[in-house]
């Protein structure tokens, strides 16, 4: 064999292992019982502890060496550049720094969950300062004299600055608060009324699930506290939640999950068990997400066909026109959390973590700062103020647990979708005549013929220029906001 | 650290895999999607690959090394035994015939089952001899000399000889043949009749799995095609089945797979994710189950509580009184499959295959041979003829995937419970009035302390004779049978 068979012989039985470990995930949030918990916490660690004996395995750095890849076609080389890439990450922070990464963040995110009950930010600060520090010194490691936000960055979206990113969000910001504070002051959307039947929510999404090319036989939907969406290639499960009072929660988190998801099943079998064979960056999996969740899901054509599906789930709920469905599927309102927030709001919601954690690497603000930085920001963007730090601050779960570099790749992905949009409104001129059909046959096709097939063969920003047909930029997704918020609200 | 300790983490992790391993199998059965089989094998294969190479482990032989025996309790020295047995198996068999018996079994696996259904033995004979000559093989490097069939067994049943059982099968044969002769002549019992809700009969399962105390916080029951339990510790889950017009199917499956499970949950912390951490042996194993099923749940005391239980779940179904209802729980009937036999015919099936396949390892008989040395054994005990293949030699899986050795542990399992059994009814003499009331707490409480607790610490047949206070034998099991079914069918 040569050393490349070698190479990609082992990567292909850690890409096993890490579906695997994937897959206890999924367990623990849908049908581990629950007394299994502490159990549970060994069994993953001693999974993590086989996944980084071989990521860090020196024979890799030996198959790297020995190979040429001149000798490789373009997926041989892609397959090359993401595994020389996770190789030299594992090996540049040290065993210690790492352990000591999951022993702290383990203990913050208790601490985090116990102060966001009480409402309280100094009880969470003194383990924060910890996480930072220890993720400045990774960063620092990563970053090998470079900028350390940016090496962060690479974890979730290879190949982007924050440079990049901070130029595209600067365009962003004020033309999202202008359109928001246009919209807050028209009339208020509809709301829907009653009671939806939790058994008969489940069966309405399953069917929008497979509606959206899910899947199936290749998946599944179950319920958990948390939508999530887990695995690669040919076991891909999704979760969803229900709410008696807002059946808009369980369908539509199924079909923002079921484009996860089905980005995952789409990447071409050739490339399963590898490292092409998962999406390419947080950017790019949120990109397919959002467009099957608000482009598609949240387009007039579609709630057209699904205001039809819920009379017949439902029956009466106080909304008989499908104009006023479309209306209250679109509503804004005032809202403090990001995940809860609509298509107008939501980046901006990203922007101000983007801001605060780029100055919290950079030691521009510490930990001290954080709350008065974050709750000043919110009132600059939102026009009222924080009322309690479970409603800002300590919101999300992600600092605690290290993931700074991650949130900008949420607003990126609705970038990402702006551009994909255009693209495939222009590639698909009868889309609306399908979706008014319930028909998303021809989008997800596009989808997957144009991006989803190709896996982590290239880099995310090339995954999106070749499939929308142009350099990424914010201007499509802001030209869609304001048309079609600006039509609801007849502003 | 001690080489001890060194060895007993590395052990932990191992057994933590292990447990992951063994979840990915119920996954399978359970929840897995039908389109993920094939990439299921590989991350099994990794998970195996894994584990191998860690009891494979030259450390593990260093430490063992390094170890004074005399420098630990008990309880290390129980560890030290069941690491050296491992470590010393693992390292007999050669990875190649490892691989190969891999290879070929999951071959034969699918033979089978296709010869099976085409009611077609020949068709199935080439690919078993292949996986008698590498059991052989693999028994020989095993045996190091001594009995080939012994070591095999070493495998289900460390410690016992086919000498052993062999002499108790035959002390049973008899007495059983005679017993079942005399009860299929009497008068037949009654039958249920009706439609059983299978949602109820799942409902009325939990009940009943948690009034055999079977912790539901550290478990879970799932429906899957075949009834089984998966796990050690604190995530012990077992499945059931449901069939319209049977409800013994589900509830009896329930309560005897509460029996392994039970166990697998009481043993003790102190053990958790080490080798004394789990069932220690298959008989023993099998004794619990039985236990369970059959002395305590098909008692006439218990099935008193049962009848009440079922005329409360699914209203009349044809037999008014609990006497009737003791019978047809016990119904006794001709039926050429184990898995679907009653308490007086079950042994005479497990015999037949026990000596069967120690000819067929001492190479006394051929694969050739097989298929009329069965047809030829089962008219001797049963008196009518197999009328075709499917229900006779090709009924069980376990030859194809090479499992010689494990047949007799269900026929010493139920001659450990009859040991069992006596014990407890002399240690709780009220035993029939708690169970009369549906509460299995004193009986389950005596098995805990007695013998579940203990895990992997003393030897199998030890395990029982302390728990029993007395040599395991067959008398008490055949009594017990004799005085069951003379009374039940009026002898």
């Amino acid at each position: 064999m040569t050393a490349f068979e070698d190479l990609m012989r082992h990567e292909r039985e850690t890409q096993a292992l890490a579906q695997v470990a994937g897959r206890l995930g999924w367990d623990q949030e849908t049908v581990m019982p629950r007394g299994a918990a502490e159990q549970r916490g060994e069994e993953m660690g001693a999974m993590e502890s086989v996944l980084h004996a071989r990521r860090t395995d020196p024979r890799v750095g030996d198959w790297l060496d020995a190979i040429d890849p001149a000798t490789l076609d373009a997926a041989g080389q892609a397959q090359l550049r993401h595994i020389r890439r996770d190789h030299d990450r594992a090996r540049k922070v040290p065993a210690r720094l790492a352990a000591e990464i999951a022993r702290v963040t383990s203990v913050a995110q208790a601490k985090w969950a116990e102060a966001r009950a009480a409402d309280d930010f100094a009880a969470f600060a003194p383990v924060l300062r910890e996480v930072v520090a220890l993720k400045r010194e990774e960063g620092a490691a990563l970053a090998t004299g470079g900028d350390v936000y940016d090496a962060m960055l690479q974890d979730y979206e290879p190949g982007t600055t924050a440079a990049q990113i901070g130029a595209i969000f600067d365009a962003m910001r004020p033309r999202l608060v202008a359109l928001r504070e246009k919209v807050l002051a028209a009339a208020p959307a509809p709301r829907l009324a009653g009671h939806f039947d939790e058994t008969e929510q489940m069966r309405l999404t399953r069917a929008i699930a497979k509606q959206f090319g899910y899947d199936m036989s290749r998946g599944r939907v179950d319920k958990a506290v948390h939508p999530f969406s887990s695995g690669s290639g040919n076991d891909v499960r999704i979760t969803t939640r229900t709410s008696p009072t807002d059946p808009f929660n369980c369908l539509y988190s199924t079909i923002h999950e079921v484009g996860h998801a089905s980005y995952e099943q789409a990447i071409a079998q050739d490339y399963l068990l590898t490292p092409l064979g998962q999406g390419v960056s947080m950017g790019v999996h949120e990109s397919q997400s959002r467009i099957y969740e608000n482009q598609l899901g949240r387009s007039r054509a579609f709630t057209r066909w699904l205001h039809g599906q819920m009379l017949e789930s439902f029956g009466d709920f106080g909304i008989p026109e499908a104009g006023d469905f479309y209306k209250a599927v679109n509503r804004v309102e005032d809202n403090y959390i990001r995940t809860e927030s609509d298509e107008v709001q939501y980046n901006l919601h990203i922007m101000l973590r983007f801001d605060l954690e780029r100055q919290l690497i950079a030691r521009e603000i510490e930990v001290e700062d954080l709350e008065e930085a974050w709750n000043a920001r919110f009132l600059a963007d939102f026009g009222y103020a924080v009322d309690r730090a479970s409603n800002g601050v300590l919101q999300d779960v992600h600092w605690s647990v290290g993931l700074f570099g991650y949130f900008p790749t949420y607003a990126l992905g609705n970038v990402y979708a702006g551009c994909l949009h255009e693209a495939l409104r222009r590639d698909v001129p009868d889309l609306d005549a399908q979706l008014e059909q319930g028909e998303t046959g021809p989008a997800t096709a596009w989808l997957r013929e144009n991006l989803q097939r190709h896996g982590g063969l290239y880099e995310p920003r090339d995954t999106i220029r070749r499939a929308a047909g142009q350099e990424p930029s914010e201007g499509p997704l802001l030209d869609y906001l304001e048309a079609k918020f600006g039509a609801l609200y007849e502003l």
